[in-house]
Order: C-alpha cells, then sequence, then structure tokens
C-alpha cells in the first residue's frame, strides 16, 4: 500500500509518501510546496493544486491521509489554511483517490502510541520508523510524514480486525 | 463587462451572473450548487468544482466578485467553508479569471450605500436593480448577485476616477 501523507497550509503544503508492506514502512519521497506571500490567493491555491496533482501522477498512491486542522487563533487563519486545505482534498479527489482525515491526536496515537507526545518525540518517531538520517524538514513534511504512517498503522490494525471478524473470533 | 458574483458555502454556493452596460445592469443567470449532508466532503468539494466551471464555461464572465468571509464561531465551520471558498477561487483560477474580493461592509456601502444595511434592504436593492419579480432565493443567491453588482459599481466609479485622472481634474 502506497500512502500519500498531507500536511495542508497556503504557504507551506508538506507531503510525503511511504509505501507499507506487511508491518515495515519504507519512504518514497517527500518535501514541500510553497508559495510567497507576494502572490495572489488566486494564484497561490492555483499553484498547490498543479504542483500536488503533478506529485499524484509521478508516485501513485493509493490512499491519501491528512490531518484534520483545528486552530484557536481568529476564524481568518482558519479560513485561509482551510482553502489551502479544500484546493488539496479537491486534487486528491479529482485524482480518483481515497481520503482519511485524522485528528492530531490520532496521528500522535498512531506514532509515539499516546496522545500528549511531543512534536519532537513525533519526529523522531517518523526518522526512526522510516529509518532516515535526520529529521525531514520542514516540520511540515515531517507531519505529512507522521500522517501517512498514522494512516498505515490504522489500515494494518483495521484489516487485522476484519481478519480476526472472519475467523468468527 | 459580465459579472459572475458567488457567495461560498459547502451546503449551498450562491452564484449569479450580471452584465453591465454604462450603469446598468441585467440578470443573466443565478441560483445555487448545492450539496448533501450525506456526501463525503471530498465529493462535496469535487461537486461544487466541476459544476462551477460549467457554470464559468456557459457564462464566459470577464470578473469574479466573492464576499470575504468573517466567523465569529469556532474554527471548525470556518475551515469547513473555507475549503468550499479555496474550491471556488481555484475553478476561477483555472478558467484564467480576473478575480476580486469585498468585505460584507463593502459590498453592503456598494449597494445601499452605507454599511449597517440590513439582510432585507441588500435583498430589496438587488431585485430593484436587476428588475426582478421577487428576491432570488435561496439567500446565498442574493449574496451572489449582490457580490456581482457590488464589484460593477466599484469598477464603474474608478473607471470614472481614471477618467477624471485622464482629463487632468
Amino acid at each position: 500500500m502506497r500512502i500519500l501523507g498531507i500536511d495542508p497550509g497556503y504557504a507551506i503544503l508538506g507531503y510525503g509518501i511511504v509505501d507499507m508492506k506487511g508491518n515495515r514502512f519504507s519512504v518514497c519521497g517527500y518535501g514541500a510546496i510553497t508559495t510567497d506571500s507576494s502572490m495572489e490567493m488566486p494564484d497561490r491555491l492555483k499553484h498547490l493544486y498543479t504542483n500536488l496533482m503533478d506529485i499524484i501522477q509521478e508516485f501513485e498512491p493509493d490512499v491519501v491521509s491528512i490531518e484534520e486542522l483545528f486552530f484557536n487563533t481568529n476564524s481568518k487563519t482558519a479560513i485561509l489554511v482551510g482553502q489551502a486545505r479544500g484546493v488539496a482534498i479537491l486534487a486528491c479527489a479529482n485524482s480518483g483517490l481515497e481520503i482519511r482525515e485524522y485528528t492530531p491526536l490520532e496521528i500522535k496515537m498512531g506514532l509515539a502510541g499516546y496522545g500528549r507526545a511531543e512534536k519532537k518525540q513525533i519526529q523522531f518517531m517518523v526518522k526512526t520508523i522510516l529509518n532516515l538520517n535526520e529529521v525531514p524538514k520542514p516540520d511540515d513534511t515531517a507531519d505529512a510524514l507522521a500522517a501517512a504512517i498514522c494512516h498505515g498503522n490504522c489500515a494494518g490494525h483495521l484489516s487485522k480486525v476484519e481478519r480476526y471478524k472472519a475467523l468468527g473470533k
């Protein structure tokens, strides 16, 4: 199973692609699509969409894992990030991909086993699980890889549950 | 000048197309793209995008006028509406259209001449300016037409200012 993880944002959109075979993960690629603040918002959204479509075409993932967003700040920021998130989801939907959403808590649980894990711990887990030499930068990229791994772990767990069900246990 | 006005939302996206010749407006079409709550969010966003692209192809507007959003409610709503707004802006950007944004205050000023105008007054102005028999329903449609008229008035005003400048006044 090839999973595309996305950490949505309008200035930086992190992405990471991982393969999962059995319980083992390997990394296929990761990075960030960035837009400059000098660009008009329609151009920024178009840039995010076009580049994400290119990444989907290049890596051909089976499924997308994207973090749900929560904000304690003003609604203006939430709307701007929401716009970028909408465009990212559209790129995946227009590519016919299955899309799964996870809360920050679920991603922390999925990686570190407990919901109060700190950012550094999650980044360390991403580095370790994917056998990387260093933590991917920027943070948005590590977050995207974390979302991808979270889905792999959850999907693996689900399929195990389904197997048990099939066995009548 | 043909103007497409948009009132963005994920359950109801209002749209309205008006022609402006001199200081006179005429309506070309209006309506709402709706998505059912039983649909998954990626499908809702795809539905909004596809239908808005069809409307742009059918009416071939010169410019798009879209309301800026403000929320006093929780950020979750703001993110969801932001997603729909992002997809709407992307449809316009991918169609090569010029996009202008107006605050609710600017739209009220542009239609009723003062920023504290109530919703019913704006709807009455839309009906009167476009010579309609009744106020378009749902409200999102009337709001979209209001955004379109606002841009027409502002653009007309700007070109008048520019003419004065050209005359050295």
